[in-house]
């Protein structure tokens, strides 16, 4: 009960942590809440720590309940098991233990605290994505499509506006929020000119990943400061454009492009087109899951703007396996999302 | 609370009537249920007569709950708005109006019977097809298709076998026994050799219509005289196989071949494949329901079993408009169920 208040907060606060997951906890004692706490931005107080400082006194001979497992390292701010020794919790109950980091649980037993796994498959699955892309120091990665009954991502004239509805426009704004970045191809950055954020839900700073093969240019909508602290251009020529993150690579391959964005601390990526791109990290089966947003259209026409027609003839035999995870309707728009099957690890190119 | 049990008759005998709605129905006296009836098979007993044969005496100042309005016309069987009367039936209870008869409900208040209307959406909608078919004098008609996550309803090299699970492949069975027929075109009646028929639900004899523009050839399989009873072969050439039902028509146009097999009896269709045949169907708009079934697999290669590629060029302004009515999972696959807006009438060549 206290854990879903605890993943209540966790809720709230996705997309906002940076590169840490998101986090609640809750501080009872004797059948009262005497401490609330999330962690909100990087680099500042975890959530025990809130909770802790908001419990004082009240904290002695309560229990601590936390989605993730605490922490037990000295990262930009102090572990929290000692935080809890030290305030005298009695006990700790936690959902889902933290795979990434060395277990304090050990130290808090020793103080006498007892520690107690509360298992909750819905915080689990919410802390998967964070686990994958920390274990694996490649950015977690989804492919975001809206298509028609047909499979159509635009119309022949390339106009793609309008596909899906304003509720699933919302919803995709909702999910960029929780990650930290977007990704395009070039042509459809210049082409689109394409904002990119997530103003339809909560705006936030995030990165615009452009892949582009020769010399980029910038859009006139992105000649301001902000837009331009946003953009990262990942290529294989070198250039250099005053405040825009520049990285200059080998080669272009879907994985190669990820390991280096994970090094610039993008640990959540949406690929959203156009089709070529797309069509890359399908092939390369570098991605986590497929978001296809369907509409209630037929378009007809070539298969220009078809996901997926790739240059190899397709075989019944080559099927990829996915996992449908999720089924979402808004309004006349459905969502399905669906999730690789060796979601684990990237095939080593 | 009755009519949703005489619904739940409905559902039971669900195709099985032939040209005939399904209809239940329940006779009730002093909170007792004392006769139950459904219309079982085409030209025998209505729901109503079964269900007072069953109350007998019992009938005498008791209410009739129905499904849809009694009909008070001299078909193949007796009006059921005079059996009513010579019952002794106080009251009738009915969801839904038929449109395509003469009310017999002022010959039932002319006795002394009170007659209400009890409007049920979900019974509604159900007879919506059987009503549509008859007053348009065209078959209800349901593109069905099963995909990839690409939009493909086959391999390069042409396989379209295991698209779609057990599950999936198990509902189109209960999809295809409340029809009159599939259609299919030659190349896939050629190709495929499909059986076409309702067996992983309840077998019955459905009829198969074969698009065929040249002289039709008979499939191995279907050579024994209960095949050959279920075929028929629309064509433009003049020919004659024995056994079998041909249709000459002077063009293949997707109307005109709907207004033959509505003249055969047929009220509701499937149209099942292949892609040449179910593109000239979109494309002419002659088509009720598209049912989208959507497996977690990716195909890839080149757009040749695409649904739905045309030879226009596509445009946003071009799109038909479609309402989602239904989303269902079969294990990992979804099936949509999109009916067309102007589904009342077909646009007119």
């Amino acid at each position: 009960m206290y854990l879903d208040k605890a993943f209540e907060l966790v809720k709230w606060t996705d997309g906002q942590t940076g590169s840490n997951p998101a986090v609640g906890c809750i501080v009872v004692k004797d059948n009262r809440i005497v401490g609330i706490g999330a962690h909100l931005t990087e680099g500042e107080a975890h959530a025990e720590v809130n909770a802790l400082n908001m419990a004082g006194r009240h904290a002695i001979g309560a229990t601590l309940y936390c989605t993730l497992e605490p922490c037990s390292h000295f990262g930009k701010t102090p572990p929290c098991t000692q935080k809890i020794i030290d305030s005298g919790i009695k006990r700790v109950v936690y959902a889902v233990q933290d795979k990434s980091l060395h277990s304090g649980i050990d130290a808090m037993k020793a103080h006498g605290i007892v520690v107690d796994q509360l298992y909750i498959s819905e915080i689990d699955d919410y802390y998967q994505p964070f686990f994958k892309a920390k274990l694996r120091k490649l950015p977690y990665t989804i492919l975001k499509m809206g298509v028609t009954l047909d499979g159509k991502t635009a119309d022949d004239d390339d106009v793609s506006k309008w596909i899906t509805n304003e509720a699933s426009r919302n919803h995709a704004h909702c999910v960029r929020y929780t990650s930290d970045a977007i990704l395009v191809g070039y042509n459809t950055y210049k082409h689109d000119q394409p904002t990119l954020d997530s103003r339809n839900y909560r705006d936030k700073w995030i990165r615009k990943v452009v892949i582009s093969n020769g010399l980029f240019e910038i859009n006139d909508k992105d000649n301001n400061d902000y837009d331009k602290s946003r953009l990262i251009v990942v290529t294989t020529t070198d250039q250099s454009i005053d405040g825009v993150t520049i990285i200059v690579l080998t080669d272009l391959h879907p994985e190669t492009i990820l390991e280096a964005l994970y090094l610039h601390k993008i640990n959540r990526i949406i690929i959203e087109g156009g089709m070529q791109t797309m069509r890359a990290f399908v092939s390369a089966r570098t991605f986590d899951e497929i978001h296809q947003y369907i509409a209630p259209k037929i378009l007809g026409g070539s298969s220009k703007h078809q996901f997926l027609t790739t240059d190899q003839p397709s075989q019944m035999s080559e099927i990829t396996d996915l996992s449908l995870v999720s089924v979402k309707t808004f309004d006349q728009d459905v969502l399905l999302i669906y999730r690789k099957d060796d979601v684990d690890v990237y095939r080593h190119h």
